[in-house]
C-alpha cells in the first residue's frame, strides 16, 4: 500500500493521476494547506522539505514529483507509463520532467509564492506582474517544441502526460487561456476523458 | 561519441563529472556565454531553451542535469554511478537530484539571474538580499538530512555525487563557507580526490 500526501490545486496531481493509471494500491491523504499542516512536526517528520507530493512507501518516503512519476511507473511496467526499455526515450521523459519541474512550476510560483525568494512587497508584485509572460513562454515552447502530439513522448502514453496536464491546468489562474495553445488544449480534453484522470480529481474532492 | 555542451561555472559540471566517470566517450564543447552564444540561433537549434548542459547523442539531444545524469548511469551500467536495479534507491538519487534542480539551484540563481523573474532593479537586489539564506537553509538541509556520508546515497557513489559537488561549490558566490558544513566539507574533499573530477575541471579551463 502507498500512500499519496498531496493537497487541492497542487503539482501533487500528476502523482496521484500516475498512481490511478499504475494499478498500485494506494490511498491519497489530504494535507491541509489552510492550517499549515505542512509544517507540523509531523508533517516535516514525512518530508523535512515540508511540501507535497510526498508518498509513503513501505521502504520510505519518496519525494519530488520527478522522482515519484518515475518510480510508480518502474513500479508498475504492465500499466506501460514510461518506455522504461529505452534509456534514451526514459531520458527524454525525464529531461520534460525536470523542466517543469525546475523551470515551468518555478515559473508559476513567482505569481503564488513570491514571498520564498524576496522580503518586499513590492517586489512580490513585481515577480507576480512577470510570471504570466514566463509561463506563457514556456507553454508556447512546449505547444511548438515538446508536445509531439497527442501525447508528450512520441512513444505514447507516460507519466509526462500528468504532470503537463497538472501544470497546464494553472494557466487560468494567471489569466492564459489554454484555447491559444490547440495542442496543449487537445491534450487536457484527452486527459480528461480518462477514467484515471476523474479519479484522481474526485479523490482530491474529498 | 556524445557532445556535452557546458560552460565554466555552470550545473554542466555535474554532468561532465558523470562522463568523464562513466568511461564513455565524450568531448565537452564549450559555450561561450559572454558572447550570449547560448541565444544564438546555432546554439537554439541544439536546446531551444537556450540553456546549459545539453548532451548531444547518437540519437538526438538530451537536456537537463536530472535527466543526463541518469541517462548516463544507464548508458554505462559498468561504471556503477546508480543503483540501477532497484527503483526505490533509483528513486532516491532521483529525488535528490531533482531538489537539487527545481530548488537549491533556483535559490542560487536568485543571487545571479534574478532579471529571469522580476524587472525592476530593486527587485532583482531584494532577491540578491534574500538568496544566500535561501541557499544556506538548503545546505543544512543536506547537512542534516540528506547526506548519508561519505555519499549521497547510502548505497555509495553515485551521480548524485557530482551534482552536489557542483551546486555547493556555488556556496562561496553567496558569502557562504563551506567549512561551516562539515559533512559537504569533507564530502567535497573527496570529490577532489576523485581523476573524474580532476579531468572534468581541467577541460573547463579550454
Amino acid at each position: 500500500m502507498y500512500t499519496l500526501y498531496t493537497a487541492a490545486g497542487s503539482c501533487g496531481l500528476a502523482s496521484h493521476i500516475a498512481l490511478a493509471e499504475s494499478g498500485l494500491p494506494y490511498t491519497a491523504r489530504l494535507v491541509d494547506f489552510a492550517g499549515n499542516e505542512q509544517r507540523s512536526a509531523a508533517y516535516l517528520a514525512i518530508n523535512p522539505k515540508g511540501r507535497v507530493p510526498a508518498l509513503a512507501t513501505p521502504r520510505g518516503v519518496l519525494t519530488e514529483t520527478v522522482a515519484i512519476l518515475a518510480f510508480v511507473a518502474q513500479s508498475a511496467p504492465a500499466a506501460a507509463l514510461a518506455p522504461l526499455d529505452d534509456p534514451f526515450a526514459f531520458a527524454r521523459m525525464q529531461a520534460f520532467n525536470t523542466w517543469m519541474a525546475s523551470t515551468v512550476h518555478v515559473a508559476y510560483a513567482h505569481a503564488r509564492r513570491a514571498s520564498r525568494w524576496a522580503d518586499k512587497p513590492e517586489s512580490h508584485a513585481d515577480m507576480a506582474a512577470k510570471a504570466p509572460a514566463n509561463f506563457a513562454d514556456c507553454m508556447a515552447l512546449v505547444e511548438g517544441d515538446y508536445l509531439a502530439g497527442p501525447f508528450v513522448l512520441d512513444e505514447g502514453y507516460s507519466v509526462a502526460d500528468p504532470y503537463l496536464y497538472t501544470i497546464a491546468g494553472w494557466m487560468p489562474k494567471l489569466g492564459l487561456d489554454p484555447a491559444a495553445y490547440p495542442c496543449i488544449a487537445a491534450h487536457r480534453a484527452l486527459m480528461q476523458s480518462r477514467p484515471a484522470v476523474q479519479r484522481a480529481e474526485a479523490e482530491l474532492q474529498g
